[in-house]
């Protein structure tokens, strides 16, 4: 006789398989008792004060798994998906932001939503959370929008098709690195599953590139790479989803070719060798004579190339995305990417270049500055490089922060998360519970969790600090408390109202949710800030600097201050916004 | 010369016409400089934390018209509907769940969205907000599900037409009772509309019935309201949005027949008649010999109705909603109900009917207990009764706020304000923003907004509170406080971890979330109650009874309280929810 589990264990277990060792989500009542059948799985359930914060979380925590080597290798295991669980209608609507954002941006979420009995899909009852019209299905249309896969459990003929069904989405959200979208129903949360179902594991290997015709392809591209004068290697944010951020930092090893990054390809090279050239500017002159750019996981977006501007437009331009590799004879051949860079290092033993000799970057120095003068934009990106460490996770809040990420040179094996296309203010608090997460459940704990944060996207998505704070995750926040949406003045309504936001006491804001007024297994302390000495004093404290429990700085900088590098970009921007009707 | 407004002008403009005074929403770069002509126009900006409380305050706004006769009538212009304002995907998505709520619950919600550049349409470049692969198009394609009708302006051949079009879906919002959305592209904010379109209004009544129809509809009612011995008006929750709330009190007040209501069909009716019957509770033999129902704005979800459980089934039942009347011969005829009513109370003068006579029920009796007593979900609710004024406003939030609010006996005039349908935890604290800016707006301060909260549900949306602070909103809140989602507690896992939520210190919430320590023109008070004694005290101050400012009372409870009388139907739908898999 087959021994059966209930489906709501299959489900968890493959996750865990997956090493996704959390699911968050809001509790609803249409799959409160799957939540009974997580212990055997060893997946643990983070239940969040909402559920757009749940989605942001569970696209952090997969983002996790894009970090680089860690510092206990034995122990990281990096989760392929993250997962979220929430209730039909109402619960999945409040997570739709989230899982489009993990769509534009190529984060492989895995979202169940546990939906009404068959029985009542069946009679279309007019059940609550439903449209009210008898139309049960529009929140699964809209879903298919977003998602590369779904699957709907209920149309299963029997327990073991709806196992099958769910694994073949959950192995098509690691594989292709995107969200995918399953139902289940109430009734079937306990339907007896095939046991030995999970003794296969979900293939995941993509398919062998031809061999000629990759061959073919590492031909061209090295004749390119031997003739170029002023080659250059662009790491941008896509390389990370498309498993490219290895092969990048190698190539730019053994090329000894200039590199660079865009804002979502930071972290990814190596900033203090001697061929590294900064994030990408757009200055005029210092990149015009760039011959050939290998352009590692490129995103042409808006706001990751300063409006279309800063990308060096050369001769020969070859790019690697996940299933593409473009050549500059203007055709795209649809390979996997990561084993055409594989076999192209092979071919590079004894690789030699044309290029001319780089000039290395100066050394950033952190500024010494007077400690009674206010803090500024110009000064404290610079200043925060120094604070960083290897292995920590950096999140940028779209704002502000998003824009001085750029002015910071990173030491290796920084992991850093800013949003390239999506750019929803209040995604990175949410985002930086579901990596500590991720930390916590894979024993990484040497690792830092840090947070570059708005005072705007903060009011957004708040109760996320309720979230790491229950869990007791480890996160420190920098929140640059500017009195509004710095970024929107730039481009609008420089002293306008609608610019500001309230001032709230962000040193309150722990005690406020929840915290404990003292706990040596969960420490937490709070500051404002408002000059350099008092910046100074809080950045050399031991206690805060180890990164352990929770950290908030409060840090108080003017309303329109901006890097002094990005005003041109800014009122470019502005004046593309304000173009008159025509 | 025809002289010429700036679109956005003619767009805010039509919004005060239809007595919408304040727009909600959050700021984003497409629609920044429509801001800036929001000035001529009388409508002000509120601008919220996030676009989902801005959506609830908006869905609460159009519902504050929905309020009975008021204290100062010749200021009461009622809102015909409420209005959103978002950014393109990211922050039209956030607020989706509040929309998709609206369309469920027939709120009408104008839902503008500051979309980009016609140009950037038409090239289709990665523009941040985007889904990354082209299809811009996907989150209007998503909107359509939930609204009733649409409007792109890019599709305009001229900005005279994009303002006609933007009339004719803003006029649908309000003669439908459902939401609707605007795209307004970045670059046509400023496109010259002529002045004089604002002239002529909108055409807001609905055609008239056909008379003939009309007097066979209204002798076949009179004809049951005639000879019925046990007949019953039944106030539902979309009488409201129907138009049918004062036709339900008029004909409740001249037939002198049993009058009832659903939860979402409270403070409709006159509970202090001898007619009044209370709430629907279900208990058998109690409504079973019930041979007419006159049902005023159905909503037959199993959220309004005990699981299906509690509507008396007659033999003969009269619905009346917004555009049909239904009657016993199985047919529905697509009239104006209202106008049927209208016409039937006509010829009711010298209506005489053969029902029997009807006992009143019990005064409701405010508990008399011991100072030191607990505080009960079946003490608390009746004590609440008597705390409420005519001309309040109540909202309850999903969980057991809604559940209770069904032992509560209210004097007349209040408007009640319980999700039927969408029941989205969180609704109700921006709904209770939304509802007061309407009454500030329509100098309707003697008016107090009292909302029951629940702890899950303060903590999806606390920001609301900030909003509510920033625009120095008379509000008062008890905050239910039983440590977790006690309703779903009933449904499934008593004790379970994942039913609770961690414990904020809700009495310093308006302090963190920006209140001024002290200020004359918005006092601010906050405080906790455990007991019976403290709870009176409370209730007994003057300065927290007039309901100025904003006022908290963190109002602790059991995790397992429910009221008595709902317990029933909890273990009920327990049982309907974890029914096993067949």
């Amino acid at each position: 006789m087959t021994r059966t589990i209930p489906l709501a264990q299959h489900i968890f277990t493959r996750l865990r398989q997956l090493n996704c060792l959390s699911i968050h989500g809001v509790p609803g009542d249409f799959f409160l008792r799957a939540l009974d059948h997580l212990k055997p799985t060893g997946v643990r359930w983070i239940g969040n004060a909402n559920e757009l914060c749940a989605g942001y979380a569970a696209d952090g925590y997969a983002r996790a798994g894009w970090a680089h080597s860690p510092v206990s290798p034995d122990l990281w295991k990096p989760p392929r998906v993250g997962a979220l669980l929430t209730t039909y209608g109402v619960g999945e609507l409040s997570a739709i932001n989230a899982i489009a954002g993990a769509w534009a941006e190529n984060v492989p979420v895995v979202h169940i939503v546990g939906t009404p009995s068959r029985k009542l899909w069946r009679e279309r009852r007019l059940v609550h959370h439903s449209p009210g019209d008898g139309r049960m299905e529009i929140y699964a249309e809209m879903a298919k929008m977003i998602t590369c896969a779904q699957a709907d459990l209920q149309t299963a003929g029997s327990p073991n098709e709806a196992a099958a069904m769910y694994d073949d989405v959950v192995r098509r959200c690691a594989l292709d690195s995107k969200p995918v979208y399953v139902q289940l129903p109430s009734d079937m949360v306990e339907a007896g599953v095939d046991a030995t179902l999970l003794e296969r594991g979900l293939e995941l290997s993509p398919p062998e590139n031809d061999a000629v015709l990759q061959q073919d392809i590492v031909s061209h591209i090295l004749d390119r790479m031997k003739y170029a004068r002023r080659p250059l290697i662009l790491a941008d944010g896509f390389a990370h989803s498309a498993g490219l951020a290895e092969s990048a930092y190698q190539m730019a090893a053994y090329t000894n070719f200039r590199q660079m990054c865009t804002t979502s390809g930071k972290g990814i090279l190596d900033e203090d060798a001697s061929t590294w050239q900064g994030a990408l500017t757009g200055q005029p002159g210092r990149d015009d004579d760039t011959d050939l750019i290998l352009h590692f996981g490129p995103i042409l977006a808006d706001t990751n190339t300063a409006g279309w501007s800063n990308v060096p437009e050369p001769t020969v331009t070859i790019s690697f995305e996940k299933d593409c590799v473009r050549l500059d004879n203007g055709k795209t051949y649809n390979v996997n990417s990561e084993q055409v860079l594989e076999a192209l290092e092979r071919s590079c033993s004894d690789f030699t270049s044309e290029a001319e000799p780089v000039s290395p970057l100066p050394q950033q120095q952190p500024p010494v500055l007077s400690p009674t003068l206010p803090i500024t934009q110009d000064n404290f990106w610079p200043r925060m490089s120094s604070f960083v460490r290897p292995f920590d996770a950096l999140l940028y809040a779209n704002g502000t922060p998003l824009i001085g990420s750029r002015d910071m040179r990173l030491p290796p094996a920084v992991q850093v998360i800013a949003s390239p296309i999506w750019c929803s203010i209040g995604q990175m608090l949410p985002a930086a519970q579901g990596i500590a997460a991720a930390r916590r459940d894979h024993r990484q704990c040497g690792r830092r969790t840090i947070l570059f944060e708005g005072d705007g996207s903060f009011q957004v998505t708040c109760q996320a600090l309720s979230d790491i704070i229950r869990y007791e995750l480890d996160v420190t926040i920098f929140l640059v408390n500017n009195a509004g949406y710095t970024y929107e003045r730039w481009l609008n309504g420089m002293t306008a109202e609608y610019n500001d936001v309230p001032s709230w006491r962000y040193t309150e804001a722990a005690r406020f949710f929840g915290a404990k007024d003292y706990d040596p297994k969960y420490p937490i302390a709070s500051g404002r800030v408002k000059t350099w000495g008092e910046l100074e004093a809080v950045l050399n404290d031991q206690n805060f600097s180890n990164g352990r429990g929770l950290n908030i700085v409060d840090v108080a900088m003017a309303p329109d201050d901006v890097p002094e590098a990005a005003k041109e970009g800014l009122r470019r921007g502005s004046a593309a916004l304000n173009m008159p009707y025509q």
